[in-house]
């Protein structure tokens, strides 16, 4: 049996990419794409749709989601700009529904095992930095991706990197510092969006490498969450959480 | 209160670097140097060494490890060559004496994550490949690393590799395929050991990369064992398992 | 003032790009987009072109060069496939008229560049092996580029690569030699087209790698012929001739 | 006929790697090795010296250059902190008496090649970025290879980078400029002296890598200065202007 899903905020780059992929899958059937005016509340009632991705911008998000949750629909909310204590309301109004919803900042499968990598690697490894390359309309620097990373390793090793002495003969040679992680943003031509982790220690280093030329690599994301949300017990924040 | 190691095969490159290494940390007292034709029984007994730091190769190590139990020391035995029924023996000779060991075919921090990572990504990330790159005296190809990386990813990921049709204009252009996984060796000077596992996607590529150039990056890992050997129930295959 | 140009193969992926660069650059007038069928020297006569940029297949492309040189407009060939005694026939024809043309295997900046590099570095590195990286559809390995790239390093190396001797464990892993030059071909999705040239030498690598993430990075390279064909004495062999 | 070879500054990390090389290598007999305190005159004049090595520090190379040529010896001077009118004024010593000499900032040929390439593709790819890593006793950042790297892609390239509006979230998180080249620099464990130049344009990167895991890169350069100095009409600076 397929799902019902609909897509709101079907008429941005990826909503356009999701919709044509979910129409192209098996498990799916896409029963509405939405946009800025639709009424997302009777479209669910309308359509009976079990499931509700919604790639709105972070202002609307969070009303969206509890439009969805009120509504019984899993909710599959792909977006980076929800505040905590938003993602803990959500969190519990599904459980008290034990209505299965993930909220996934990232879909991007290959980003976010670099993620985990990058924290489990960081408590062996302690000695890191991060460089960045986006394309020259990225105007904000780092990349939010960069500095969740950094977060990241910052909780996860165990001692402070040893700071040695340095001097700068050109401000900012030496990156930007986030959590004690130095990273280092390109903006470059050439470049979609691509992440180096450089861990270093005696002798050799390690280095987790994501490199994204397509927006279409978050397409087997969405697939992933839509395909599990409805088997979950709550809300998970975080794809990886499905990971097994 | 300082633990007595022996290092046996003290006079190859590793010996010489683990001599060195255990000599200057505060944790270890070096109580013998061992090589070829001396009496690896009597020293131990002689030194009251609680810790036997095998480095011979492959074809001592396994008579070297019985010595060791045999005379209640904890080996930590770095070679990769010993076979599945000699680790099931030496594990079960540990197990009755429940004294720890360690066999650890590589010491390297870097590339015992690099494989570790490769495993978990290839559940989700089925298709990949190995570069590795050696200097030109290493006769060998492909390394053991990239055989043992390629044997993880085969087990680790659930479906096979879709093949898709392709045509060789020149023989071996696409590699040696070892468990499915193609692994690609280059031999060049200014290189010591390298790899790289990439792994491919819709629109995006993950790459696990480890580059040792120096035979010092094995000293974390010796010093490693060394600390954790005495607090193990039983003998351990794989550094990693000593990583929490 | 503008040049007018036909774009001839307008419906393929790079024609469809090409004309859309074309239109929107103010250097250029496109004044026709013929595909098979089209009477191209009719074509030509009508619009008073004066450059047709010709974007067919190689099994055409001979047949159409000789069509625009005998209408007298500059002809800008982007096919890899032509023999070198037509090569050689189409520059003789141009010659006796004074007419500039440009037959281009590859309209990318970046590849020409690498390939210019990698011919100067073998000079002085000879030591080098070659690691190109396709999608999983390019059926042929190893890739176009790649072979021409160690063609051209086997010309401009002056010694033999010293031969070591090796061992493989696995046929293939040392990949497939082109004029003494190993070549290892991957086909992954995630990858449009990417080749790394690797000079290695004593305690040192240099690496030249061009990677091509979309379609467009031709455009470039096509304007850049556009521009400069009609200043030309005779026929150009790769876009290379026109860098200063 | 062997050349008579002098190393001044025998002691230190160079001098003594310079020294096995040039005794072991066919060309060349070592006449003397000098360190600070020997009386560099004297010794030219005692063992007939043809060429001078000299790998004392920017303070003492003037000086010393000064005396070779006086002492009508082939200079070799391996530092890169001679100002430019002391080069001047050793250029027209050696002019006077027709003596070949060189000045190389740089004996490694990858890092003299890196450089000639970057200045090379800033004619054609004028945005660029450039990455270098070194180990974490390096004080300075950027390098001097980074530097000078940027200096000769600034003066390569024929416009401006055009600016894009862009915002730090992490003040230095764009890295230094210098000539209007972002220059970013990692120090970690695991490196010796890495550098990235990353050229981007529309769809394609282009990235000149050079990796020196070890001082005797630098050996291939001192033979090859060694060996051509005595040919030379005048004094060099840069042993690129060896290259043919």
């Amino acid at each position: 049996m397929t799902a019902r899903v609909i897509v709101n905020g079907a008429l941005g780059k990826m909503g356009v990419l999701a919709c044509t992929t979910l129409q192209q899958h098996p498990d799916f059937e896409l029963v509405a794409q939405l946009s800025r005016g639709d009424d997302l509340r009777a479209a669910i009632a309308d359509t009976r749709a079990t499931i509700v991705l919604d790639l709105t911008r972070a202002d609307s998000a969070y009303d969206n989601s509890l439009t969805i949750i009120e509504s019984g629909a899993h909710p599959v909310i792909g977006t980076s700009g929800l505040l905590p204590e938003q993602i803990a309301h959500l969190g519990a109004l599904c459980e008290q529904q034990k209505l299965g919803g993930i909220i996934a900042p990232n879909f991007s499968i290959g980003a976010v095992l670099m993620m985990r990598f990058a924290a489990q690697a960081a408590r062996y490894l302690p000695d890191v930095e991060i460089i960045e390359a986006h394309h020259q309309q990225k105007f904000d620097a780092p990349s939010g991706t960069a500095m969740k990373t950094a977060e990241l390793i910052g909780e996860a090793r165990r001692s402070e990197r040893e700071k040695t002495p340095e001097h700068e003969l050109i401000a900012g040679a030496r990156g930007g510092a986030h959590h004690g992680v130095p990273i280092h943003s390109l903006r470059l031509p050439g470049f979609v969006a691509k992440q180096d982790v450089i861990f270093g220690t005696l002798g050799e280093t390690l280095t987790l490498s994501h490199n994204s030329i397509d927006r279409i690599s978050f397409m087997p994301g969405v697939v992933l969450c839509c395909q599990k949300v409805s088997g979950l017990g709550g809300l998970y924040y975080g794809m990886e959480q499905l990971f097994d």
